[in-house]
């Protein structure tokens, strides 16, 4: 008894504390995607994510959580049986847990990864359409993929282990974002012109924090597992890091400071589901995989497919997700997160995870295409030309973003 | 035993923890306020939180702690047994907590109450003013406060619920704000011409997050009532933010980022006392409510009676801090904290919340009034107008901002 | 074995979180120093961080930590029995604590070191050049200084007392920075004329924040120490700023904000030995004579010496270093830490301090000024003229850091 009271306090309050540095994520997005805009559209584009944070926040507490990891009906989709949080106490339990502890710890994901998605189609979206979008994709794409593998969904009663997103979180968003950013269309201007870096450069350190915080809180508990958690986090970050500096050395001659955090960034998305599941030695490799598939991407993929994804969700999210997802079926060894994969006698965790993969890209790419299809046929998804030529900001908001 | 041993072990970390996500609060001040300001005074105006945080920290563990904290005399201040900390050792508790982390959790409130205040004197107060106001002020309003709310005073006697500073930090910041603002009087310009709406941006962000720093550790434990503070605080956020959003929109047809911020700052405010004594439902409805009345107070009351605000201190923490308090005492909900509110069949709770409320704006406005007036006719409160004019960065500090 | 299994949760959390905000140190780096760069610099001087935090990152998980907290061999280096943590599990316990944890922990240390080192040669240091000697130093200076100190070597043997990094990260950072400065050289336009002073702003807020979790972590605990640390920190960074406004007005009439932040970090540099040693009176006097030599060695002693340390980080982290591990030796008072200093009848422990410091003086320069004399002969240390005159952000990087 002694010892429950004691794990119930110290879980609490990894997952409390590791709420507090997560919530950094959201002004990390927030500069990341801030700093890459272009001036005239700096103010949109943050406006989006906190819009969208916003929602998800209420839509959570209304009924996300409930529909997400309520009792399982088929392995499909939870029972909602308390909205509004309607019955929950203060001293009920979720596992260990308190309930409402766990609500909260959970919410910090979805919002994040509605924010996420914005990414794609900075510039030319509606304000309305937006909102009316982002709060349809929460509830019918970001919500049943959170219960297939986190809520007892089919995707965990097969098995597939994803220690803090590289499904839900990863894949799902850079997927999305793909579909958003083909039927919003391409922009009439495609320059990738950051018009603050040190904002990026902010944004990038808010993540790395943050990312620190959801991957060191997975484990729900404050033990070698979470410490670990954070120290292959943070290797992989800076190996990914420095392979993105080296590949722009070799291709360019200049390593630049956009390069290296996203580097970084494709590096921490790639360890997400890994981060508990594998050694210093895979996170490494983890972490190079993810710079160069990222890379690859990036520069190569997109200008050929000529899909415009602004700010390259699907390219760093999507890509990095996929393979992080993957690459923990292939690295994961048991005597970190007990459960061993490809290259440790078990092949079998590698097509799971390839399943898990496979259904998060399908369901989130066609999902999102048909609701963003549906909320263009309604009130249309694009602003008008003359309001992208000369910036959302003052069209959309009547504001502008610096007096200096 | 053993218990006795976790509880102080958690409850020390969750201290020490909310202490160190509160100090954020120190940034989130400087660079809401920052962005605010008008290009030409932005360093002052970040100057006023950075000086009046030092003098508060350096009062604070000299006498402060001390006058608020010490035995009651009567109800009205604490006895200062322990100036300088003398006599205070690390193993001593303040109930279940060390008593030094008590202090310094106690710190950061008093230096963010007294931060707050500068937000209505940009742009045009002497910062030899600033220096002495602050520091009679933190003592002779603040400390007393304190005291009576959250120290053994009377209005704790009497049984007000203040969860972590509707009376003492948002009411009391927001009235000697009006009063200070009313002395120091009007600007020669006074519209708002925010110079850097990414720094506001970025100030709300480390508002949000240490605000929850302060929610989440005011109930001194890592358990559900602190997870359930989190998510009401967030909730109430996120709610005021869309509240704005939809007012903006509805009257000008363009919802700003500024609305947006100030819609969730007010909300903020609001929940500050109610956090751990309001269920999700209670906790939105204050959310409502803040947006609406501050939004009044902005936009309508503050032009009508004409006192120069620079950046609404008043209107978002005093108004909505009155709101949050008195809310407090109609929401409150015994299966949360302990304690019913009106609507839950106990009036009297909503008494005691006016009293609590009424005298602090009254002790608050007229302490401020007197110790601003005393600072006019010694030292004078304003600069002169040509160092208005031409900015108080070069004037009163010799330094620009920016070199871009 | 109750209260193992608490001591060890507990431990291990105030480390965890510990080291998420500690984290924050580096974006803080970023921004005081990237603020200070001029606008043809930033992202450069942003990019030695980013990158020496990220080689750090990888050292120290193959073969750092081994060298730092390996079994001492003769107390001068340790054993690197687990390169690429190799037989390291997540169960194991370095003392009370998860080993994976205490390497993360030690690992922010060392990469906030190698990273200050950065702001002597901003504006004029090649950047291939600077990743060689960081990867250099810290192997050969960073990592033998840390394992005399806290890793089991002579000085630690000997009984100097460093909380929290006054030797190893503040002395050794400082002495490195002047020897690398000599080499690099002076640059052709010496003058510190800060292109975005929000940012340093901002950097010092991270820097504050951050070193309160160095500072409340250094104990080892979620107890009253911690709490007494992070007071005392508070206060003698407080006290700083304050004593640094006050000299700047009696010399030049004017308080600078730039001054005002001098003045916290060299009293966050000067308290960080001593923050878990002395009492809050010590801590002021600590705080004050940092300001006071810093300002000294800033203002009079570098225009007269004649070197060239872009930022003064031997102004600041070296001298208010040195003074604050001799005051350490001071003013310790057994009652807060366990030992005394000179002033409490102890005149040995200021002996071994000030040996502690003379060693880390001298260790320091001489090896750091060997590394960067190779590496000049072998690559060079500097860049073309014409680059440092146009700027190393277009030349180096081929990027801007603005398009407002």
């Amino acid at each position: 008894m002694v010892t429950d009271v004691l794990n119930n306090g110290d879980t609490s309050w990894v997952l409390i504390s590791t709420i507090l540095v997560l919530l950094m994520s959201i002004p990390g997005i927030i500069f990341f995607y801030g700093g890459l805009a272009k001036k005239k559209n700096m103010l949109n584009t943050m406006f989006l994510t906190l819009i969208a944070f916003s929602i998800v926040s209420i839509i959570w507490v209304v009924y996300g959580y409930q529909f997400a990891f309520g009792p399982t009906i088929n392995g499909l989709i939870g029972n909602p049986l308390n909205l509004f949080l309607n019955g929950i106490g203060i001293n009920d339990l979720h596992g260990t847990i308190p309930t409402v502890v766990y609500i909260a710890f959970q919410l910090t994901f979805a919002g994040i990864t509605a924010a996420l998605v914005s990414g794609a189609v900075v510039g030319r979206m509606k304000f309305s359409a937006w909102i009316v979008f982002i709060s349809f994709w929460v509830t019918f794409v970001y919500i049943p993929i959170a219960h297939w593998v986190w809520g007892g969904g089919w995707l965990q009663q097969m098995g597939v282990i994803d220690f803090a997103g590289g499904t839900v979180v990863e894949t799902c968003s850079g997927l999305s974002a793909l579909a958003v950013a083909i039927l919003v269309g391409r922009r009439k201007d495609q320059t990738l012109l950051p018009h603050n870096l040190g904002y990026t450069v902010l944004g990038a350190g808010f993540l790395w924090f943050g990312w620190m915080g959801f991957n060191g809180g997975s484990g729900l508990a404050a033990n070698g597992l979470a410490g670990m958690a954070l120290l292959i986090s943070n290797t992989a970050a800076a190996t990914g890091l420095i392979t993105w500096v080296i590949i722009d050395t070799i291709r360019d001659g200049k390593p630049t400071v956009l390069g290296a955090l996203s580097g970084a960034v494709s590096a921490l998305v790639a360890i997400t589901p890994a981060a508990g599941f594998v050694d210093i030695g895979g996170g490494m490799v983890i972490g190079i995989g993810a710079s160069i598939v990222s890379y690859y991407a990036v520069t190569i993929l997109k200008p050929k497919l000529g899909y415009d994804d602004s700010f390259d969700v699907f390219g760093m999210h999507g890509v990095s997700g996929i393979w992080g997802t993957i690459a923990t079926g292939i690295f994961a060894v048991a005597a970190i997160g007990g459960v061993n994969g490809f290259l440790h006698g078990n092949p079998s965790q590698l097509i799971i995870q390839i399943i898990a993969v496979v259904s998060t890209i399908i369901y989130s790419f066609i999902v999102t295409f048909i609701i963003a299809k549906v909320v263009d046929l309604v009130i249309g998804l694009r602003v008008k030309e003359s309001v992208e030529v000369e910036g959302l900001d003052t069209h959309v908001h009547e504001e502008t973003g610096y007096r200096l």
